[in-house]
């Protein structure tokens, strides 16, 4: 199983791997409740808004001396991750983008100097073009989030969040492919073994909800969720069965308690996120007791719905 | 001279002094053009949302274990911090504040547990209830700016930003009292000679810039800039030596290059700055050359312009 390629000494060589290449973000603290202390790590202000680049920087920088190039597909912080993993260690990054995604996303992608290949929305074409170019010319995909070495990376943001907090009671992060959640919840339980690991989901985008109660992986039908970020239908397959064995429950968060987060993290604590970025903030926000650390994922935020959370704050103080 | 009180060596000590206290905030690295690279102290994510907390706190920390209590006199950040510190310390602390002063602020340094006696909005008002409250009941006064100690506490600021980017070329700070620049500037000078200190003024005040070419201090009419922050008339006693001593030279900037550094903090750090926050960031981005330090001072923000700002991105993306 390449899930067992996960340990917590693989997220520490990843730890080795991506110091001074990837910002160790802070971690604020705050105490909205008498119960409830909450450290959040701001993977919002990580070089490219989001904590991607650890999984990307750690995968990218094994590979062999000869390699080509990378190729990648994403519609989002993924693709950033891997064109600035790239510009970085001088490899060739071609990454396939939707011709719908946003000009902001596309320009900041080729703005890090990677080549920006366009496909129809699909999520499917999108794969197999990427699987295309990866054959024809000799291009090593990098995966979002199906991989230990991806997923080792991720871990890496835990790690140095426990290294600041100490031992937690709680630790909230969201959940899509699985490749942020893997990683630290294997960094949590090897540096505070009796932590509860809450994933976030989405109210319509709970496969691993579902799959914690039916005990098999499961499929949900396309979300439409705000949070662009969280998706993904399916838990990846290295990273469903080490969900499976550390976390032990799934918290889901509505549209309205996303907004309610990005702004409270707008006025409380001075950070732009993205939906995705402010989930499990929400539910630690609603739940959280004791010593909870969350994962505040992502600020690459559309500005039109940055304008609606800020006017939101203006309107509720 | 107070003045000579202030050195590297007792910067350092501050920073021992306020360790575990005050944030380490994080140093963000942008290249906004091909010969200019700029390395970003956050202090907006500081603990209170602003560098304040470190002067307040370095001066606190050596007060003598029979001291009743504390007291100072502000409408924004400075009261935040003292309370803040307070708490931390265990000492009573009376903030005396202007009765125009927004209610988020009185708010959030009520609820660091410090108690609040409201003044009229003359500045001059506040300063003398604040002695009568020192004298009647036995308090120490913590001054905002003009003070070794204080100053010392802010150049810490400026210690961790060049242990963090190594050397510069330049250095940008706000000046309103000049507590954060004369801290900063004798750090600066003392780990990176070389580095040109330049002073970031709003256009209409430019008391330093002003003082500069007099060569002595001087105080500007009332001022109008929208950084709120950066509304000083005079530099201080302690500070102004200091300043004439290190300062290379002051750049001043206009509400809309205020306007525009906010929006750009916004979508390219994922940072809410305030205007005076701002300051640095809108000079060095118009025109900073080589590795610039950047001190953000601070993120606390009133709500209704932090929405207008994020309309302002949305308009133009």
């Amino acid at each position: 199983m390449l899930g067992a390629l996960l340990t917590l000494e693989s997220i520490r060589q990843a730890a080795k791997r991506i110091e001074g290449h990837v910002l160790r973000t802070p971690v604020l603290y705050r105490k909205p409740r008498g119960d409830c202390e909450l450290w959040l790590k701001a993977e919002s202000l990580q070089v490219t808004g989001a904590f991607k680049l650890r999984g990307a920087f750690n995968r990218m920088a094994v590979l062999p001396a000869d390699t080509r190039g990378v190729v990648a597909h994403s519609s989002g912080n993924h693709a950033q991750a891997v064109a600035h993993a790239a510009a970085a260690l001088g490899l060739r990054a071609v990454i396939v983008m939707p011709n719908d995604a946003p000009a902001l996303k596309r320009a900041r992608t080729e703005a890090s100097g990677a080549e920006v290949v366009e496909v129809g929305p699909d999520s499917d074409e999108r794969a197999r073009r990427a699987d295309e170019l990866a054959a024809e010319q000799g291009l090593v995909l990098v995966p979002p989030f199906d991989d230990p070495l991806v997923a080792a990376g991720q871990g890496t943001a835990a790690l140095e969040l426990i290294e600041d907090s100490g031992p937690l009671d709680r630790f909230y992060a969201p959940i899509s492919g699985g490749g942020l959640m893997a990683g630290c919840a294997v960094a949590v339980h090897g540096l505070s073994p009796g932590t509860e690991v809450v994933g976030v989901e989405p109210e319509d985008a709970d496969s691993v909800r579902r799959g914690l109660a039916e005990g098999r992986r499961v499929s949900v039908p396309p979300p439409r969720t705000l949070a662009d970020g969280l998706r993904v239908r399916t838990p990846g397959e290295v990273t469903w069965p080490v969900i499976r064995e550390h976390v032990a429950r799934v918290a889901l968060v509505s549209d309205k308690e996303l907004l309610d987060a990005m702004a409270w993290a707008l006025g409380e604590l001075r950070l732009v996120l993205e939906p995705s970025g402010a989930a499990a903030l929400a539910a630690a926000l609603r739940e959280g007791r004791g010593r909870c650390g969350v994962i505040l994922s992502g600020g690459n935020v559309d500005p039109a719905l940055l304008a609606r959370v800020a006017a939101r704050i203006y309107c509720t103080a």
